[in-house]
C-alpha cells in the first residue's frame, strides 16, 4: 500500500466493483434512466448504500441530493477513471481457440479497447482473420510493436511459452498484460498484470450450489 | 441476506476469496510446503493475516497454534467448501472458438469437474471433438440430460440464443450455470447463475495502468 502523490493504492476490492458499476450504468443509460439513488444502485448490484457513496466519493463527489446521480455522467466519470477514454490498443498472442474467441468478442471494443492483431507461430493461421482481426507471423511481433503504439497484450499461448511471450511484448513497450494462460508470469517493474483464472468462476458457482443445499437444510454442514 | 438452518449467505468477497485460497494452497501443496502462518499466508496473497485467520474460522477452526496451518489439510477442507470432491458433471453448450476453448481448458478437470460433452446445431461440428470432449448435436440435448445427471451447463452460444438454451439445460435438471454470452438471462428458483464478464479483467487492468501513473506523479488526479 505505496503512498505517492497523496494517492493510497485502490484496493482490489474496489477496482472489481468499479466495473462492475460501469457495466451497470450502461444498463441503465440504454434503459434511458438517468436519475438513479445509491439505495437503488444498491438493491440492483446487491451493495449497500453506504458502500455506493463511499465508493463513489473516494474519487470525488458524485452524488446529487434528492435526484441522486445523474446516469450518464456517473457511467463518463467512471470510465474516465477506468481509463476507458484513452483509445488503449491492444494485440492478442495466439491466434489459437480462446486468442480466436477474444478476438471475436464483442466486449472489449465496446469498453474502448481496439484490437490491431493477433499473433501465432502456426503459418497455417497467418493471414486468416477472426472478426476482422488479422493474423501475423510471431516473427513479426517486435518490429510490430516498434511500429505500433500498443499498450497491451493479451496472452492465449500454451503456458509453456507464455512467458516468453510475456518477454518479448514488454521489451516493445507494453504496459499491460491480461494473461489467460494457467502458469504464473514475471513482468519487469512498471508493467502490470491480470491474470484470468476461468476456474475460479466454476469453483465460485459450485460453492454457490454447495451453500444453496445447506441454506435449505438439505446438508447440516460444508464437509 | 437471508437465514437458514443457522446459515447466513456468504459475501460475494468472500466467495471471490476461496477460490483464490484454494489456488495458492494448491501451489503450495505441489511446491512441499507443509505448514504454512497466516501471516506468510496473507503476505502471498496480499491479504492481512487476521482477514484470513477471519475467513477460515468462519467455515470452523482449522488454525494450529504455532506451526501454523497445515497446507495438505486446509486445501483440501477448503477444496470440500467448494464442492470440489463431489465429482460434478457439466456439459458445454455451444462448440464455437469460445465453448471449444474451453472444453480444452485443463484447469477445469484438475479441480474436480467432469465436461461430459459439448453441444451444437452446426452439423459440421457434430462428430468431432476437442480435448476428447466429443460434439453432440443440439438436437440431443434434452434426451443426454435425461439420460445422464448433469448438474452444470457452460452456455457458450451467441447471446440472441443463450436464454433458449438455458431454458432447455434447466428444464433437463441442471443446477448451476456458467454463463460467457454477453447477456442478461433469467434462471428458474434453485438454479445458481454465475456471470463471467471477461472485459471486467481488461477494465481492471486498465484502471490499475491509469492509477500507476497517477501514484507516479505522471497524471495529478482521475478525470
Amino acid at each position: 500500500m505505496g503512498r505517492n502523490a497523496g494517492h493510497e493504492r485502490v484496493s482490489d476490492a474496489m477496482t472489481r466493483r468499479l466495473p462492475a458499476y460501469y457495466r451497470h450504468l450502461c444498463l441503465l443509460e440504454k434503459a434511458g434512466v438517468a436519475y438513479i439513488s445509491s439505495r437503488s444502485l444498491g438493491e440492483e448490484m446487491s451493495l449497500t448504500d453506504s458502500q455506493i457513496r463511499q465508493d463513489l466519493s473516494s474519487f470525488g463527489g458524485f452524488g446529487r441530493q434528492g435526484r441522486g446521480y445523474e446516469v450518464r455522467a456517473l457511467r463518463e466519470s467512471i470510465g474516465a477513471i477506468l481509463g476507458l477514454n484513452r483509445g488503449h490498443r491492444m494485440i492478442i498472442v495466439g491466434a489459437g481457440r480462446l486468442g480466436s474467441a477474444i478476438a471475436s468478442f464483442s466486449g472489449f471494443p465496446s469498453v474502448g479497447f481496439s484490437i490491431m492483431a493477433l499473433f501465432d507461430a502456426d503459418e497455417r493461421l497467418v493471414g486468416t482473420e477472426f472478426s476482422g482481426v488479422p493474423v501475423l507471423p510471431a516473427s513479426q511481433l517486435t518490429t510490430f510493436l516498434n511500429e505500433n503504439a500498443v499498450q497491451i497484450a493479451v496472452i492465449a499461448v500454451p503456458a509453456k511459452v507464455a512467458q516468453q511471450a510475456v518477454d518479448l511484448v514488454c521489451a516493445g513497450g507494453v504496459r499491460g498484460i491480461l494473461n489467460f494462460a494457467e502458469t504464473d508470469l514475471r513482468v519487469p517493474e512498471g508493467v502490470l498484470l491480470q491474470n484470468v483464472h476461468l476456474s475460479d468462476s466454476l469453483m465460485a458457482l459450485s460453492f454457490r450450489m454447495h451453500e444453496l443445499e445447506i441454506l435449505r437444510g438439505e446438508k447440516s454442514d460444508w464437509t
